[in-house]
This record gives C-alpha cells, structure tokens and sequence, in this order.
C-alpha cells in the first residue's frame, strides 16, 4: 500500500536539470531517465532496457533517440525499437520502454506515473507565481531521506522557523500572531496576519524603506505535494488585507515534494517574487541564502525519519499548530483511497 | 524475545561524558538521551519528542529543562511539559517524555530500561575498586558491534590472552595454571593462583622490587552483565591467599557491557588500582595501554559476531576454559526466564 | 533454492593468491580459507573454528597446522584438532573444521562444495591453453556484484563489445558476421567464422604481417561455469577452417565464474596464447589492457544487477544473439534440477 497518490502529476526535476544527456531519477519508485530532444521536448522512460535491463541513462544519444551501451538495441523517444542488436535484423516494434507522461511548466519537468489515460495536464497543481511575468523564479534540489509528508508537516507550520531556523529567518513575532487555518476543496490554507509590525530587515530592504509595515504568511498545499508560502510586506495604510495584497513587496516560498521512495524523497524549493526581478546578484544570492535555510530543515526531516523508526511504538502527537499538516495528510489519504477504489482504466497496467 | 534482562542497572555513560549538553545513546534498544541540571543530577529521557519525536538530544537546554529544537516544546527534567510551541497556549501536563530512573555510582550513570516501580538502587551491581578510598579508578568506553554475551564469553575466559594479546598482556604461564569455576547465588566465578611465579614486568614494576611472587587472577561475573576482574601479585611469604590478599599490590579489571541491540553493544573498561594511585602520569600511561590491548578483543568479537551471521548452522562449542561463561550465560538466560514469568507491576506498562 | 550447482569443481583462487598464510574467501556461500602447506599442497578448510567461530584465517600458521588466534585451539591440515587451549587437556579427535577437497590444476585452485564422495577430479572442466606446452597464460581477478549468471549472458554473446568495450576491442565487423550456436552435451559454443577480412591491428601486430585473414571467435561454455573463447586469425590461404585454425596466432580468452553468494561472484579471467609466449613485457601488457575492458564489464554487470533489484517486475528478454546465454543458462539449470533429485550419497551430509 504505497504512501503516495500514483495518478498524479510530479515534479522530476527542474527544467534546467535535463539536457540531451540522460538523467537518471527515482519517481515514485520507478526508475526513470529523462532527456531532451532536438526540438527540446522531454522524454521520460523506465531506465532499464527492454532486453537485459541495463539502465538506458548509460546508453548513447543519437538523434532523438537512445541506443543502449550494451548491446546497441535502439528505441526511439516513444521507446519503440528502432534498431535491434544485429543490424541485420528487422527491428521488432513489439520492442518497447515505458514512456510516461511529461510536461515542462513553471520552470519544472512534470511526470505522470501512474494510468496514462487520465494524465491531464489541467491537474498540474497551479504555482503561477514561477513563470508568470512581473515575477522572478529560482530556487535548487535536494534529496531528502525521509517519507515526503515529513516535509508536509514541516511546511505547513511555520512555528518551527523560530527553533530550527534560529540565526536566520526565525522571529518572534511569527510565535504570537494567531494562526487561521482551512480547507478549499483539496487545498489547505494556513494564514497569519501581523498588521503594524515592525518590518524585518530582509523584508525593509526589499521595501526600500523602514517602519511599520502589514505583514502576512499564507501556506497552501495542493495535491498530490505542494506547499506554496505566500509572503511580504506592505505599508500601513496602503490597503493591503489578507485576501488581497499587492500594495507592497510579495513572494511565494515554493517547496514541491516528490517520493522517490518510502523513506526518502526529492525537494525542489525556491522563491518567486516580484521585486528586484532583474537583479541577478540578489537572485543568486538570495537563493545560497535560502539554501541553507533548508538545509536546516532536511537536518530536522531526516532525524525525524531516524527517530520514527528508532521508536516504533511511539505516535506522532498533533497540537494546534498542526492543524494545516494534519488537514494536508487528510487530503493526501484521502485522495489515495478514492483512487484505490476505482475501477481502473481499461488497458491502463500496459 | 530479547537477550537481556530489562529489569535491571545497566551503564549508560561514564559520570564525565554527561555534561549540560544532552548526549544520546540507544540502550537496550531504547534511544535515550542525558544531561545534567544545575545540581548535577542526571536526566534520563527518551530521546524523542512526545510531538513530532525529533531527537530531544538535540535540541536546547534551559535552566533544567529541554526545549525542543523544533516546534519549541518545553519539557521538565521530569519529562513533563512546561511551555507549549505557542507560548499563548497553557501547557497540557499530559504531555510527557518517558524518563527513566538514574544513579550515578562508581564513576557510572547507571539506568534502568524496565518496570519503573522495581528500580531499587540496592540492585545495582557492587563494583566497590571503582570508587573506594584508597583506590584509583580510570578507564573509557568502546562501542562494541557484538552481541554483549560475546564479550562475557570473552572475558570469562583468559586463555585467550596469550593469542588475542600476544604482545601485550599475554603470557605463557596463563596457559598452565589450573582454573577454578564456582558460582556463588547469581555471581560466577574463575579463579587462577600461580603461587611462586617470577613477577612479569608490569608486576614487578608495580610492586617495585624482583623476585618470586604469588599471583592471582579472578574473574566474577555480575548481573546483568558486569566482569571485574582480581588481579595482582604479593611477594612469596607475605601471607596472600586466594581469598585474601591485599599484602602486595592489587587491581581490578572493570568491564561493563551494555546491550545497544541485539547485535552491538557500549562496553565500558578500565583498571582500579590500590598502589601509585595519585600517579597521574601513570595512570594515563596504563589508560593508553589498556585501550590498546582491548582494541584486540573488539576485532576479535566483532569476527566472531560476522561469523556467526556468515556460518549459521554452526553450534559454537563450549570446552573446559568456558566453564564460567557458560555458567554467566545460563544465570543472564535463567534471569530473563524468571522475569518473563513474573506478574508485571501493576501499570509497570505506563 | 541456490542459483548453483554444488556438486561441482568451482575455482577459488589463481595459485599465486594462496601461499603459507590463510586466505579468506567466501565460496557458494560457504566462508572458507586457504593455505599451503611446507609440500605446497592447498588445504580448504571452513573459516570458523570449531570453538567459537572465530574465522580461522586470523589464526597463527604451524608447520602444516593452524592455530585459532582466539584460544590457541590447533588445527591439523585434515581439520582435526591436534592441541586444546588448555595444553594439558588430551586433543579431543572429534572436534574438528570441515575441510573440502581442493585441486590445483590450470594454474586455479578448484574447490568442491558438495557432497564429498563426488569429487572426482575429472569433473574438473578441460581447460587445456591454461597449462599446455606452448601457450602462455596470465590474468587476473575481480570480485563482481552480480549473480554470477550474468557474466555468462555476457560473455556467450560477443555483440555487447561494439558498445561495451567501444575504443577498445569492440569492432564494427563483429556485428555483420553471422554467428552458429549450438550444443555438444553439457556445452553451449558460439561460433563466428569470418574468412577473409583486414586483420586488426591486434592481430596484425601478433602475426606480424599485415593482410587479409580468416578470423574466427568461437565461445565455448562448460559447467559449472567457465566461458573460454577461441580467437585468433591466420593468413588467407593458409587452410584454417573453424573446425581447425593452427596455421596463425591463436588465443583463448578465459574466463571462469564462482558464486560468492546470490548476488555477487568471483571473476578469474585471463588469455591463454600460442605467440610471443616467451615475451613478458607483452604478457604484462596485455594483462593490463584486458583488466582496463574487463572493468567495463565489471561497471555493467554490477548496473544490470541493480537494475533486476529496482525493476522487479521486468522479465529479461532474449534475442537471437542472446541463444548462446540462453542454452548455457539452461544447461545449469538442468543440472541443479538433476541434482536435487538424485538421493543423497550416504553420509555426505558428514
């Protein structure tokens, strides 16, 4: 009974990740290897050879296909065999790699592991601020050893910057502002609102100006893992509110989780915003920054990983602040159920 | 169905490696972590978090309590939690940590895995050299990856100095004297007196003259797993007795095994000594030596438990030398037989 | 349910790897250890003492005996202890370690796991270029994480040079010569012929003459499990036929695979020649060059062996080029049926 929704679209990695060279990526258990081809659509395919399993991201690129290192069987980028071993025989079309879904959107590679009938890219989660004009995207990888929910339970409470994130983006504050959370059809909103506060130096400086500012943390989580954070400051009095808020200066914290196994997962974390969008020194150095604030948390993720299985009897314990986690879980298992309960597509195990 | 005898002392630490700072150590099984308050009592607690089960080892100390690195949940010194992640909520006393009952004695912290309500520090094994007047007690600490019984075997048996120690401590004359095995209610015996022996080296050295000696060595072995080991020299004539012998000069060997799982265990060793005892130099000379020699014995265990594993339809054999640890084994298995069948406390379970 | 066959000669070590000191080398899954003896006979004896198990190749060598570095427990070269630990005790004649017979032939030394009564020298497989007068052989030897198994798919079919061993002995004219495969008793050949093509520059440099040749590949499985491979070429019109090729030079490519355990094997491979035999410079380079392609092998057995673990539901598939690996494979798998359903010879469980 896996632990993740498998008729889903997942992020496998960014878009700058993958060239003509193949890239070799645990999803969900499966192993694939993604390349570009020559008018810079993605393939995605199993990475074992349809003859002896050889991992094709070993193989040799020709055109746009992939003749494998072994015994030089060649697939096309729909994985069909387009030239079998001894050149003298016809290729046998019946010869194929799985090929699974892809999509290219908001700077990530998008694949579909599960029933390839129902693989609509309108289920994409929607994380507009990444590519959208007016704003600027960047961000980075890691590989996390722990389940992916860890990092959902983590995201969706942001009570633990002020401990784990001690020296960087931890305040105070963050522990006094009431938290409101809710759920919107599969999504999961959890929002502080701190009018008049002091504005905190990263965000003065974004601003370009000190004093009393509105200030607002809006986490969203969207199937099957996503947790966008709404972020930013606007002056008092400029009019912004909770719902609407773009007197000031804004940017989304996004973090796109991706098992790769039980135990272990991909995280592709990275902030959009839309200031100083043509500042690329700000760009790279905002991105080293937030990188070691995640480290902090991939340190927190995978000793809770060691410690549930160093203490089997022992339950996770749910408070208040756990509310927006607990909800995304929900959700989450929710969504794994219904699936599990419908009849499958017809042709849908090819 | 485990190895050892949970109700029961067993060393956790050496009273110098616990500090303020939290260490952790798995024992028996248990992840468990340690500090000191500002009285220099010891804390002994699960080292997870009753929330999210983020090793507490890891997190902050205030005043005598722990706070949690993560979410900030602040727990007392009896495991009890005093402040909330929101500080805006009242601490529910209904969140706790397990703490574990502790005693430091002989230089030890010893701690007790089972029933709570049986932890009765009379029960704790008499290692009397270890912190008696008169006597000098140093010594460290090996993470061993055996089964502990392994090193009971071992220690229960000195024939093995002259192969495992060639070199060092091993001596031919070991390998002629007649052994006496007895036990004694749950105690083990071996006894070895060499009467009129020439005094090796690290004797005569100690007792600081040559010549004809009576020289012992005694094993005995304590539940749940301690071997202290008597051994010295007196000068021909000067009355020393196997049971009495304190006309020479005198030490005992200190090995405390401690189970981590099945498969490793924490072994604590060092000398108590009654002569030089304010010679620091000496005694850091002799902690050098002593750490070299039972580095011997760990590579040795450490094979024997790879080739259990690797020959595992192989019965190991016990011959005459055994005698005492094959009675030490049949005392740790009879214990843990009776504790099985023993009613357990009345909420001995909480 | 092993992959192998048990009642067969199988090579533990090239002859130069075992001398007066022990060495430990895990065979079918049985941890064993090796040793001359003053006559240069091999003794094969189980790596654990009878005692406790310490592996006996950390033991002490004496005269033709071996000594348990843990108790002093010695051992005569037929097993039987010949000392206790205790010297007075008398030697115990029915405490002994199972010790298996060992061949030296081929410059191997062959070990029988099985039955004991079974081995029978002339079940040794015949490979006659290894210790004819003659021929020069050398080689080396690698351990492989891979059932063993996959090295004989690899080798029954030479189509995976052009791609695996690109830039060093792959050729494009192997992939266009047809190849012959077929069945002798327990042996699987493959065979290409192909008359009258530029010989390579190897061959050419062999001959020395440049020139057409007929050249020839022809590999030969036996059981357990050795692939030789008879290469070679000879001048046009020098009468070789693929049946009989002495007119030129020739070699023997060999190669000989032991299970370790399921997944991971012992490979000895080397080249057996009938030119330049005197010529050690040519002999340490050649064995340098076929080490540098047998490491690219290496790199893809061990790639097919996770990916056969990470794609569990994925069955191989076999090609025409693959008949070869694929009648071989029977053939073992004929011969373990065979055997476990012949009663066992009494006693040969001793």
């Amino acid at each position: 009974m896996s632990t993740w929704l498998s008729n889903a679209w997942y992020v496998a990695a960014w878009d700058r990740e993958v060239d003509s060279r193949p890239l070799a990526r645990t999803i969900c258990g499966v192993p694939m290897m993604f390349y570009r081809k020559l008018d810079r659509g993605i393939v995605a395919m199993r990475d074992a050879c349809p003859h002896r399993l050889l991992p094709l991201s070993m193989g040799l690129r020709e055109g746009d296909s992939i003749r494998c290192r072994y015994h030089g069987l060649k697939l096309g980028p729909d994985g069909v065999a387009e030239e079998m071993p001894l050149r003298s025989e016809k290729a046998n079309k019946g010869i194929c790699a799985e090929v699974f879904a892809v999509v290219e959107r908001y700077r990530f590679v998008w694949v579909w592991v599960g029933e390839k009938e129902k693989a609509d890219p309108a289920l994409i989660p929607d994380l507009w601020p990444c590519s959208a004009k007016g704003w600027r995207f960047d961000g980075g990888y890691f590989e996390i050893a722990s389940d992916y929910r860890l990092a959902v339970d983590n995201l969706m409470d942001l009570t633990h910057e002020t401990y784990v994130h001690t020296g960087s983006i931890g305040q105070p504050e963050i522990l006094h502002a009431p938290i409101e959370t809710f759920v919107k059809g599969e999504q999961v909103f959890v929002r502080r609102w701190m009018p008049g506060v002091e504005a905190p130096p990263f965000w003065a400086e974004a601003l370009r100006k000190q004093g009393q500012v509105d200030r607002w943390q809006i986490c969203q989580f969207m199937l099957p893992c996503a947790v966008i954070i709404d972020v930013g400051v606007a002056p008092v009095g400029a009019g912004a509110t909770v719902e609407q808020h773009d007197q000031g200066v804004r940017g989304f914290v996004i973090d796109v989780m991706t098992p790769q196994d039980e135990t272990s997962h991909h995280y592709f974390w990275g902030m959009a915003r839309n200031f100083d969008i043509d500042d690329d020194g700000f760009t790279a150095r905002f991105r080293q920054q937030q990188g070691g604030v995640f480290l902090q948390d991939k340190e927190v993720l995978e000793a809770r990983q060691r410690a549930i299985e160093a203490n089997p009897h022992m339950k996770l314990s749910a408070y208040n602040i756990d509310e927006g986690g607990t909800r995304a879980r929900q959700i989450i298992a929710r969504a794994i159920k219904v699936q599990r309960q419908q009849p499958e597509t017809e042709g849908a195990a090819k």
